[in-house]
């Protein structure tokens, strides 16, 4: 198996200064071409502590790529370190020099003679271009492992990836084939509670179940064989069944799959939010679909009475989503209603009727993610009522106390 | 120099599922302590892999954090990666169990069988405490180099590294001292424009400017020797000078500010968000202080007209901006206005008269990233009438069209 790394440089990234987006991206690139990772790795601009991981990875790994340092400033190393690893002098490259002053001369300024440092390569290296940017990319031998050098700037670093990196390896290495992957986007379930029951599915050589976790969901990833459809299928289907109520949606978010539903019905939807405070609304915006079906949204501040006294909070969530859904002149009316101690309101009004549901957290949540808890919880009643199924479930990280439905024409 | 390293494990981590906030935000903990990291390494959940690297990792560092691989499922392996590379048993910590089994108890559910598996850890392990969730954390030496092992899930893995394991290597290394940092929250210029500015402030040995981007925010940090009072206030207020009109905060984000701004003038606010859909709302509400001051507010429709069809864009929100103070009953009326284009309106409504202005974009931003900016303008505006500064000045991001502005005593 090809052994591939990456390995990031920098201060700012290895201090926490620069989150290292760079990495993930090329990561999941390098991965759906069938390019997998074996290892990444952060050092800062350290001369001695680039020069030893070089060494290191050139003797473990068979291809690295490595990111960043090659600007124009003292504390741009790489280069530098991969002259000394390989044991080259830097010599100049005149075709970048060229390249640098037609740069500098197209903006109508004099290059600055620290951009002369960006043309002094290891002696056997041979240029990547860069169109974009002052930095040319660069790959050589080290200890018998590929490196491939590229500057840190993420849009100068992806158009070298795509354009130039991946394309090569794929012909250096034509039998490298991606696998596939099939993704379950779950909710109201737990990662314990996903695995207990799908340990037991027996998985054919090649497949390989994975868990990505981020509140409120849950992805359970089925990785396998690129193009052994029927398998992957009978797989899926299988997995399906097994963790069916807690599915929100396949191989795309709830919320892209809920702006799909909406759109396909038609249904626009108007929101009154207490205790989501506005998230749930923007949730929903962020879905081109989605927003371009949602109507005007209330967001209640917290001191506001709904319903009259001797009304329980369900019963007022309940008025309050026929309410909005009236007010607003929309088909469907969410209702997240106030979060008191430990219990929550959710309620929806469509023209099939109402349903409403007070639940109770069954642990302690930031304000945060109760917010993102009530609020999902609220989307997936709609999803549910959308995709024609009971709009009532158990999660997991809730306990229902109360649930009242209305059917249209009772009301 | 203490050799200290992080090993964030995972294939979704490795693969770029998942981007690695949880080393850039420990990276930085850790470095303004005075425990800089020498070095990051990302390996995915192959035993084989974390193995080899644990006890790489041993050799040459001195303390290693590892992060991730302690779950319940059979994809995490750092317990049994740790037992191998310190060639020790897993066994069963009776004392983790018990916890376990009353964390289930408490949310009424049996515990999973799959669970059983996070209180096996290597024979010589000191159990660190996890009181949100069922991995808990260990420590122990291979090879003479102390690791630390943490859960994966964020909030649980920084509640552990800030309560236990800083606290931990501070009493092992109390030599290592961190320097002081102050921070100055600006909005509305580039890093450039910043640094072309600071970069004449002659700075005393041992400090150091650094800029940590992330939209819509720059924060500058003021590095330098802990206790030395007089120098830094010194600094501090030359370097706020230089930058004033950008900066929005001290030592504490906008936000955080501007709860204690409102809090302070005890002043109501209503919002009408359009171009915002609910971002502006949920973002103040996440500040408890504004939160209690914050009254209704209106998510309109991207098809609402607000005003008549002869008003321009900024009459229109001017007016709404009234309209929404007068019908919430507030204070403080907000407002932003629809996108049109690459131009918006904000408006901002008091006891003391109205503002309003039209901005353009100077350049593309996605749709979320427009939300951010135009919601941190109505709260710049905001900020900047609480705090008796002039309420209109110029962003770099924006170019602005036209301002209105009437006093109270002429409306």
């Amino acid at each position: 198996m090809l052994k591939i790394a990456m390995l990031s440089t920098g201060e700012e990234v290895l201090h926490g200064d620069i989150v290292d987006t760079n990495a993930a991206w090329m990561s999941r690139q390098f991965f759906e071409k069938g390019f997998s990772l074996s290892k990444r790795t952060t050092v800062g601009d350290i001369m001695s502590d680039l020069v030893e991981e070089l060494m290191m990875l050139s003797f473990n790994m068979d291809v690295v790529i490595v990111n960043g340092g090659l600007g124009p400033t003292t504390d741009d190393l790489s280069s530098a370190a991969a002259a000394k690893a390989s044991d080259q002098e830097l010599v100049l490259f005149p075709e970048w020099l060229e390249t640098l002053k037609a740069f500098f001369q197209k903006r109508g300024v004099p290059m600055p003679d620290s951009n002369l440092k960006q043309a002094m390569l290891p002696a056997s290296s041979e240029i990547i271009d860069n169109p974009i940017g002052t930095a040319c990319g660069f790959k050589m031998l080290i200890n018998d492992c590929l490196f491939y050098f590229t500057p840190g700037v993420p849009s100068e670093f992806k158009m070298m990836v795509d354009t130039q990196i991946l394309p090569d390896l794929q012909s250096r290495f034509p039998e490298q084939v991606g696998s596939d992957c099939s993704r379950l986007f779950t909710f109201g379930t737990s990662e314990s509670g996903l695995s207990d029951k799908l340990d037991k599915v027996q998985l054919p050589q090649g497949y390989m179940l994975g868990y990505r976790s981020y509140l409120p969901f849950i992805e359970v990833k089925l990785f396998g064989p690129k193009g052994d459809l029927d398998t992957r299928v009978r797989l899926l289907q299988l997995i399906y069944k097994l963790i069916e109520s807690h599915v929100v949606s396949v191989d795309e978010s709830m919320l892209d799959h809920l702006g799909h539903l909406i759109a396909e019905k038609k249904l626009s939807v108007s929101i009154s939010e207490q205790s989501t405070q506005g998230w749930l609304t923007n949730w929903l915006h962020s879905n081109e679909r989605a927003a371009s079906f949602c109507g005007h949204t209330w967001v209640l501040s917290g001191a506001t009475e709904v319903g009259t006294k001797d009304q329980d909070s369900l019963a007022a969530a309940f008025a309050l989503s026929g309410a909005t859904r009236e007010k607003c002149a929309t088909d469907i009316g969410l209702v997240t209603g106030k979060v008191e101690e430990d219990q929550f309101t959710v309620a929806l009004s469509t023209p099939q009727g109402e349903w409403g549901q007070q639940l109770k957290f069954n642990r302690t949540f930031t304000k945060q993610d109760q917010k993102e808890l009530v609020g999902t919880i609220a989307a997936d009643m709609l999803r549910r009522y959308l995709s024609g199924k009971p709009v009532f479930v158990n999660y997991s990280s809730t306990t229902t106390l109360k649930e009242m439905h209305l059917p249209a024409n009772v009301l």
